[in-house]
């Protein structure tokens, strides 16, 4: 099912249900954001006629217009009520920042089913409840309580956790990292992260899609509709409660159940998703990707005007499985003619610590330039002689030139901070680290490698649903020789067998299998049948008793 | 061999042989940086009678004392003439800065020879050549050309990578990372890693040792004193030319053999070595060791105002090989009856988004007092109703009241830099991403267990090694069998057995041999011996042939 979600990311006008004239309120903060939308915006609360010069209606059914899209931050008895009126408006799309529903259990759980309800009767697009809000960038609203909106860029981000939210984007204010789509998902009610993976996939303002996620709600539809996403838009995803213990957490959190990891990790190898770690690797991933082009090969060049930095580099590259490059003979004759005998010319490129910028010019040109080269990394450390911001000027000339990838590691403090805002302009981005620069040219050939992968389609097998259920059911998987028929029935093949529970039986039993058999001790007490010489392999069928 | 390194790390008297009067030249920027040391400082140029207000001296025999400290940046081949001249004037703590030496190969290699001969000579202590310099930090002095100095701390920084000196003073001078030493080894003619290792674990203020290598020297003798050091004071390692395409990096860098890693994993953890991959990785681990308590145990209680976050930190701490500590009923209950039944009152502590500092305190102290808590982290996304300033008050209170370590994830931008200011001063560590924070307590716990490990000595055994350079000499390992003989002149065991060149010879060695024996097939043609039947295994002695 795809949902139109137009009008819920770029709305023409909005509403907040429970918008506050009270400063340090909640509803009076995410209003104070909202006001700042340039199309119309109206509040819904009984006691003003309007708040911060917007207008303020008693309640939805006053509003002058069905709006693009409503926000509801009433006490979470109120919601549904709100919902409904809306609805009835003519409503279409909801952010529902109220809290108190599935996550808190009790209550809450009957309180969203009802919410579901509601939504459905009036085919609403539903976010939340237990939302942080979204902004969109482009079209100017900030529709959450943080006091830093995003800046508009690239990078889609959809986020299970709102704490999440709140903290990048106070974090990418100062980065000036933009967004195309900046999305709370809250308890994922009505909408989940698939309905919205294709949705801001679609908009070609997207370059990459970053994930924050507890769980996956409809699995087979995420791989389904990943799948198609990712070979055209790089998806990266933070899968929290990868770990037994964070498990646990995740489920007191949300309810959420976090899932094996293994069959997250198998599924999101199948669709093409780049999985994240950490916070960091997940913007670290998604910053390169929104800025780069993607390489040809893994060819890495490296120039740096200092040995250790390369070393490192080179490192970084053999544990990311890139390949140093082969430079031409060309190149090397080039450099060793323009460079002192004690500079490297082979891949590490090395021209010494007293580089001044025109020699850099040279030798990135050179290196970046090489027909053997699919991307290049520059490495400088601080010298006297050295200007970061004429490099940054170079690297960005031969990033345009060349079209292929170059990230930098400025390995500088203070030095080097314009020359990392000049480079960030110019879309190349810097690290202190050789080994974090590499590392994002890493990402590029993996996704490179998504992208370019085989159209192989999985399997479908064709499973007996209700011999499933019954076996299910029955609930009986103590002696472990059920779980076959459980396989079976999904269609999985499985070897044949039985469960003989005399000499006579299993002499019968082998007599149907073929000429040889395995025998296999069943018993609930023994867990480690080898060791107890509980396995028989090869047996004549014959012998078997 | 214990060297006095007192008067080359704590001088009190400095004289820069090259020293330049000419702005922009690396003599004379390095002389500006020397002359803000506060004792007296010297040039020696023949050219001038004073610089930058100093005492300029022609030759280094008019020194008017044997100065502690001499820097040397004169042109190569007169560094030879200096040092020995320094020798002469009774000078025994040189740093040669200038390059152009075993790096370069060819004729730089006899230069270093003959700077070892004179160094010995004179019993000089030399630093280099091709050195960056050093800087110490508590004496005011800055022996290098960087534009800034490095503050006093508690960091020992040893570098074989003078870029990497460079670009840490730029790096770690706004993040007021504090140093007891700060030196770079260069080519390390005369002292390396070790002797400095062993000198700067004797300064009381050295909580730390910090080191980037790409190669040792002495491998018995690091052993040997890392091992001793390690149970007083952390080492943290990073050991670049990892991988292949590092170490042929590294060997055109230096001309270090890089040595098999495995080798190098092996030795650092037998001696209690920390490893960092990165230069990331390298001052973290240093960081966190010189500002934190040990734990007492594994077990970490976290404290958040968000879901997200703490499942993202269990993760971690999983990965980390940390525990979740359990907490007390008596916290569980507290926590209960403060905070609303939609917190989390089991770890991970969650006392949601709305969290003012007030009910982080009373969070806070009742988790990190709590006895089954070796040591906790807070987890902190913004919210409109908490300042981060405050937050880092009640955090620097708890971390002293209890003695545990105590490290922060402030998920914030700008507004968190005053709090991470503020809980730097308190000596407690602030990262942006969650996972980054439990990484640094995961490296408490790992260095405690080295400091408490089993006091268990390598087995040394005894060597043959007239044996052994006879078998090299001869260097026949063609066919394999002959290495058992080079293992077993080295003392380590090895199964009998012979070569048989017939199945007479086979028969005859077998008898000798046991009962039964194993064949192996010998050739240079077949490495696979499996896979061509080339092994058989108890075969009864009277069979072998």
């Amino acid at each position: 099912m795809t949902r139109d979600l137009q009008d819920l990311l770029f709305p023409r006008s909005v509403a907040v249900v429970g918008a506050s004239a009270t400063p340090g309120k909640i509803g009076h903060v995410l209003f104070s954001n909202v006001a700042t939308f340039p199309g119309p915006v109206y509040a819904v609360n009984p006691n003003y006629e309007q708040i911060l010069g917007r207008p303020c209606v008693p309640t939805v059914a006053d509003l002058p217009e069905a709006v693009s899209l409503v926000l509801v931050i009433v006490p979470p008895q109120d919601v549904l009520h709100s919902l409904d009126a809306c609805g009835r408006r003519g409503i279409r799309n909801a952010v529902v920042i109220t809290a108190g529903f599935k996550e808190q259990g009790g209550k809450g759980i009957e309180l969203e089913r009802e919410l579901v309800r509601i939504a459905s009767k009036h085919a609403m697009n539903v976010v939340g409840p237990n939302a942080f809000g979204l902004v969109s960038p482009r079209v100017g609203l900030n529709a959450t309580f943080a006091p830093r909106s995003a800046v508009p860029g690239n990078i889609a981000f959809i986020s299970q956790s709102g704490a999440l939210c709140s903290a990048v984007l106070d974090w990418a204010w100062p980065r000036k990292l933009g967004f195309s789509h900046f999305i709370s998902l809250g308890n994922k009610a009505v909408l989940s992260e698939t309905e919205f993976l294709a949705a801001v996939a679609r908009d070609p303002e997207t370059r990459v899609i970053a994930a924050y996620l507890e769980g996956v709600e409809d699995g087979r539809e995420f791989l389904r509709v990943a799948g198609e996403v990712t070979r055209e838009v790089p998806v990266v995803v933070l899968k929290a409660g990868r770990t037994e213990a964070g498990a646990r957490a995740a489920s007191s959190h949300t309810g959420a159940l976090a899932g094996s990891d293994r069959a997250y990790d198998a599924a999101f190898r199948r669709c093409g998703v780049l999985r994240a770690r950490t916070v960091e690797e997940l913007f670290d991933q998604a910053a390169v990707l929104a800025s780069q082009p993607l390489p040809f090969g893994r060819r890495l060049g490296i120039v740096s005007n200092a040995g250790g930095p390369g070393i490192m580099a080179a490192d970084a590259a053999a544990e990311e499985g890139l390949d140093l490059a082969s430079l031409a003979p060309a190149t090397v004759h080039a450099l060793a003619q323009r460079f002192s005998s004690a500079a490297s010319v082979t891949n590490p490129v090395d021209i010494l610590a007293d580089a001044s910028a025109g020699r850099f010019r040279d030798a990135v040109e050179l290196v970046v330039g090489d027909p053997g080269v699919d991307m290049a990394t520059v490495l400088t450390a601080p010298h006297p002689i050295l200007t970061f911001a004429e490099l940054a000027a170079i690297l960005a000339e031969a990033r345009v030139r060349h079209g292929k990838p170059v990230v930098a590691s400025f390995m500088a403090g203070e030095l080097g901070e314009d020359a990392s805002t000049r480079l960030r302009e110019a879309g190349i981005p810097a690290y202190f680290d050789p080994a974090h620069a590499v590392r994002a040219l890493g990402t590029l050939v993996r996704y490179q490698a998504i992208r370019t992968r085989a159209q192989d389609k999985p399997r479908v097998l064709t499973v007996d649903r209700a011999r499933v259920q019954d076996l299910v059911a029955k609930g009986n998987t103590r002696l472990g020789v059920e779980t076959l028929e459980l396989l079976a029935a999904y269609g999985i093949p499985v070897a044949r067998g039985g469960l003989a529970k005399s000499p006579e039986e299993a002499a019968r039993l082998a007599q149907h299998l073929g000429e040889r058999v395995v025998l296999k001790v069943v018993s609930p007490d023994i867990v480690h049948k080898s060791d107890v010489g509980g396995v028989r392999i090869g047996v004549p069928a014959s012998e078997a008793r």
